[in-house]
């Protein structure tokens, strides 16, 4: 039997970031913040602050307890410094789940001015997807493209846990000039068209935190929109 | 650059089941339902019905991409069985996240009869957790068990996604012959006191589906719920 640590709540999340910071180091694994070059892997200096990238990771593990997470998130130049502007500015985050929606502190964000939005449930959403034969979540995506195009001036990150198809929709309006949104987290989980979704999106000059291969999820997209918020 | 596969929206998790289903036999994980006793997991035969078993596990599986949950989903004796009639028969559940109660199918919970509560996020739970130190997990199984007390004809399922201190408040009241569920999901995610939690309500007789070690979250718990509910 395991042993139940005496720790105070207030305790928990700051023991538990330790523990990853710990796990990192003694198993070794290169991750993208790294100052030390021999454990740095490519690309590391490129992401922007160093210290916010580490939070970044941090957090996806903290929220997954998986230690993949330090070697297969992506970050495009200065991602993790656009990010923080754009949260910082005020901008508005459309996601593809409500999970997602629930698991961002709205209440941090709406004190910088942003507001969260998911299209997802929304009804008519759900009837266009069927009559048209395409996903809800490419609908909710044409949906934040009319969200964006009737306030323009309002900066928009699009926060994909679930749903490739999103992050295609994305990638074809971006392609076409209709919709290109100021920031891509593009953690959609599973098995059809989410490793080849990402490499799309990672293709264009859109800035983005990206997690590599099938995994990722409402709760990593969540994590990485409030290590960002926790920074502020 | 991997290629976008042409698949019409319907057919989508249907494809990642079938993709999930040969990667588990391609790469020979032992498997807690299988029916080929060379590849079957120690108890494979006592958790009930291996169908749905299986489609516990593929949905854990299909919500993280990650195909430890083949290996690490732990099931009481006929838990599949138990905790498929106990939502036939309307039983509430509790759990220690929103994002679980958003990610759980509560059109076909209610029509089934139950309902789904968190009380994570109430005024009154964080307040009386800041007063007596103690995590608001740990508050909120408390107002759990005081739902119960207050119709303890109602069966209720605990579907744990996050906090070990919410097992480990579970296990003391049990202990304690204060309040015991009829069903525990428990798949907090973390690294502290997130295995022992586990092995805590494991050693109990309280019917159960754990994953053990340090993984699990909301979209797990959730996950489980629809697997047993999509059964009905």
């Amino acid at each position: 039997m395991s042993t139940i640590e005496a720790i105070r709540p207030e305790e928990i999340e700051k023991r538990s970031f330790e523990i990853i910071e710990e796990t990192i180091k003694a198993q070794g694994i290169p991750v993208p913040f790294s100052s030390d070059e021999d454990n740095a892997a490519e690309g590391s200096c490129r992401a922007g602050d160093r210290v916010l990238c580490r939070k970044i990771v941090y957090r996806c593990i903290h929220t997954t307890a998986d230690f993949d997470y330090a070697s297969t998130l992506r970050f495009s130049d200065n991602s993790v410094d656009i990010i923080q502007r754009l949260l910082r500015d005020g901008a508005d985050i459309v996601t593809d789940t409500n999970m997602a929606l629930t698991g961002i502190n709205k209440k941090k964000l709406e004190t910088l001015g942003g507001r969260v939005y998911c299209f997802m449930a929304d009804e008519d959403v759900a009837a266009e997807a069927k009559k048209r034969g395409v996903t809800r979540a490419c609908v909710a995506m044409e949906r934040a493209a009319s969200l964006h195009k009737s306030n323009p001036d309002k900066s928009m990150i699009l926060a994909i846990g679930n749903a490739p198809t999103a992050l295609m929709s994305l990638h074809k309006m971006h392609s076409e000039g209709i919709f290109t949104p100021d920031f891509v987290i593009g953690v959609p989980v599973g098995f059809v068209n989410v490793v080849a979704s990402k490499e799309l999106i990672m293709s264009t000059d859109i800035p983005y935190i990206i997690n590599e291969g099938n995994k990722g999820g409402s709760p990593v997209a969540a994590a990485i929109v409030n290590a960002v918020l926790y920074s502020l």
